[in-house]
C-alpha cells in the first residue's frame, strides 16, 4: 500500500513525463501552453484519488496512471477555458494562457487537452476501460453544466441555497467523485464498492468547496494561498451571500444591497463591511456545519465500505487534510 | 446494401432524435447553442461515411449509428470553435454560435459538444468500441494541430506546398479517413482493410479539400453557396496562391505581392485582377492536377479492397458526388 505521497511523486513523475514528450511536438504553438498549463502544478488531488482508490484493491497502482493523467489533464483543460470565461489575469501566481499567448491559443490549446485527456486514459489496457471512458464523458459533460450554472448566477440575485449545492455538486464534486470510482471500476471492485466511493467523493467534495468559499472570506491570506475577499468583491453568489440573504433582518439585507450594487468602492473597506455584516447574521457557523455535515456523511459511507480499516487509512487521512488544509 | 439517401436519412433521424432530448436538458443557456449548431444541418458527410463503410461488411447499419453522430458532433463542434477563432459571423446562412449567443456560450457549448461527442460514439456496444475511440482521439488532436497551422499560416508569406497540404491533411482529411475506418473496425473489418480505408479517405479528402479551395476562387456563386473570392479577399495561403508566387514571374510576383499587401481596396477589383494573375500564371491547372492526383489515388486504393464490386459502388458513387460537387 502506498502513501499519498508516494501517489503523488507517480503522478508527478507521469505529467513531467508527458510533459516532455509535448515539449517535442507541433506546432509549437499549440503544444506550448499545454505544457505551461501542466507546468504550473498545483494539488494533483484527482489523480491521487484515482491511485488511493485503485490501491483499495491492488497494488499494482501503476495500472491505473494512464487514467489518473486523463482527468487530471481534464482538469487542467477546465480552469484554461474558465480563465478565458471569466477574464482571469493570474493563476497559481502565473500569467492564464490566454493573458500570456492569445485567446484563440487559450481555446485551441484547451481543445486539444481535452482530447489528450481522452488518449492518456484510454491507454490503459484495463478490461473496464469503456466504462471508465463513459463516466468520465458523463462527468465532463456535468462539470460544462455546472460551470454554466455558475455564470448564470453572475446576474441572477435569487439562487438559492439548493440552486448552489447543486452547481457545485457538478462543477466541483462529481469530478473527485468520478476520480474515485474510476479507480474503483479499474481495478474490478463491485459496482456497490464503486458507487459508495462514488458517494464518497461528493460528498468529499461538496465538503471541499463549501471550505474554500469559507476561506475565501474567513481565512488566513498566508495559508489559503488566495488572496482573501476576492468573493465579496466580486459579489459572487456563494454559500455565504446566499445564507446572509436568507437570514438577514431587512436592516442587513438593506446593507448588503447597497455593498454588492455599488460598482465604485474602496475594495478593502467592502470586504471588511461585508464581512461585518456575515459576523453579526452568523453566516460562518451555518457554513461550517455545512461542510461538517458533508464532511461525516463522506465518513460515515467510508465507514461501511466492507473492505479492512488499513486498507482505507490513507483515504481517510487525505480526507482529513483535505479539510484542514494542510498543503 | 443501403444507398447515400437512405443512410443520410438515417444520420438525420438520429441527430434529430438527440436534439430533442437536449431540448429537455438543464442548464438551458449550455444546451440551446448546441441544438442551434445541429439544427444548422450540413451534408452529414462524415457520419454517411461511417455508415457507408460499415455497410461493406455489414447490413446491420444501426449499430454504428451511435459512432456516426459522435464524429458529426465532434464535427460541429470544431465549426463552432473554428469561428470564434476566425471571428466568422454567418455560418450557412445564419450567425455563428458566438455573435448569436455570446464567446462564452461558444466556447462552453462547444466544451459540451466535444465531450457529447465521445458519450455518443461510446453508446456502441461494439467489441472494437475501445479501439474505435482512441483513433477518434488521435484524429481529434490532429484537427486541432490543422487549426493551429492554419492559424500560424496567417502571419507568414513563405508557407510551402508540401506544408499546406500537410495542414489540410490533418485539418480536414485524417477526419473522413477516420470515420471511414472506425465503420471498417466497428463492424470487424481485418486490419489491412481498415488501412486501406483510411487512406481512401485521407486521398479524398485531399482532393475534396483542394476542390473547395479552387471552387472558392473559380467557382460558380450559384452552386458552391459560399461567395467567391473570400480566400483571396482574406490573403489565405491555400494551394492557388502558394503556387502562384512559386510560379511567377518576377513582374507577376510584384503585383501580387502589392494586392496581398493593400490594406484598402475595392473587393470586387482585388477578387478580379488576383484572378487574372492567377489566369496568366496557370493554377487553375496546376490544382486540378493536384486534385485528380488525389482522387485517382483514392480510385486506386478501393480498387485494392478485396470486397466484390457491388458491394464497394455506394462509396464509388459518393466519392464521384464529392468531387462533382452534386450536393
Amino acid at each position: 500500500m502506498y502513501t499519498f505521497e508516494e501517489l503523488l511523486e507517480k503522478v508527478n513523475a507521469g505529467i513531467q513525463n508527458r510533459a516532455q514528450k509535448l515539449n517535442r511536438k507541433e506546432p509549437v504553438k499549440l503544444y506550448e501552453p499545454i505544457e505551461y498549463t501542466l507546468d504550473m502544478g498545483g494539488k494533483r488531488l484527482r489523480p491521487v484519488l484515482v491511485l488511493h482508490s485503485y490501491n483499495l484493491f491492488s497494488d499494482e497502482v501503476s495500472d491505473a496512471i494512464p487514467v489518473a493523467l486523463g482527468i487530471e489533464v481534464f482538469h487542467n483543460f477546465t480552469l484554461l477555458h474558465d480563465d478565458i470565461m471569466d477574464n482571469a489575469g493570474m493563476r497559481r501566481g502565473r500569467p492564464t494562457v490566454h493573458k500570456k499567448y492569445s485567446e484563440n491559443s487559450a481555446i485551441l490549446s484547451g481543445d486539444a487537452m481535452a482530447f489528450l485527456a481522452y488518449e492518456y486514459l484510454l491507454e490503459s489496457k484495463a478490461e473496464q476501460i469503456t466504462g471508465v471512458a463513459r463516466l468520465f464523458s458523463k462527468t465532463a459533460i456535468e462539470v460544462c453544466e455546472g460551470q454554466q450554472y455558475d455564470m448564470d448566477f453572475e446576474t441572477r440575485m435569487d439562487v438559492t441555497e439548493a440552486e448552489y449545492l447543486e452547481m457545485i455538486r457538478l462543477k466541483t464534486a462529481v469530478l473527485l467523485a468520478c476520480s474515485l470510482k474510476s479507480g474503483a471500476l479499474l481495478a474490478n471492485a463491485s459496482g456497490e464498492m464503486a458507487e459508495q466511493l462514488y458517494d464518497f467523493g461528493t460528498n468529499l467534495g461538496m465538503a471541499f468547496q463549501l471550505q474554500d468559499d469559507m476561506l475565501d472570506t474567513f481565512g488566513n491570506q498566508e495559508t489559503f494561498g488566495k488572496k482573501i475577499g476576492g468573493d465579496i468583491l466580486a459579489n459572487k453568489k456563494t454559500f455565504l451571500l446566499i445564507k446572509a440573504f436568507e437570514m438577514a433582518t431587512e436592516k442587513q439585507a438593506a446593507k448588503l444591497l447597497e455593498w454588492t450594487g455599488k460598482t465604485r468602492f474602496n475594495p478593502e473597506e467592502k470586504i471588511r463591511e461585508v464581512k461585518a455584516i456575515f459576523n453579526q447574521i452568523g453566516v460562518q457557523e451555518q457554513i461550517q456545519k455545512k461542510i461538517d455535515h458533508f464532511y461525516q456523511q463522506s465518513r460515515q459511507i467510508l465507514t461501511e465500505i466492507k473492505l479492512p480499516e488499513n486498507r482505507k487509512e490513507p483515504l481517510k487521512k487525505l480526507s482529513e487534510k483535505m479539510l484542514q488544509r494542510v498543503y
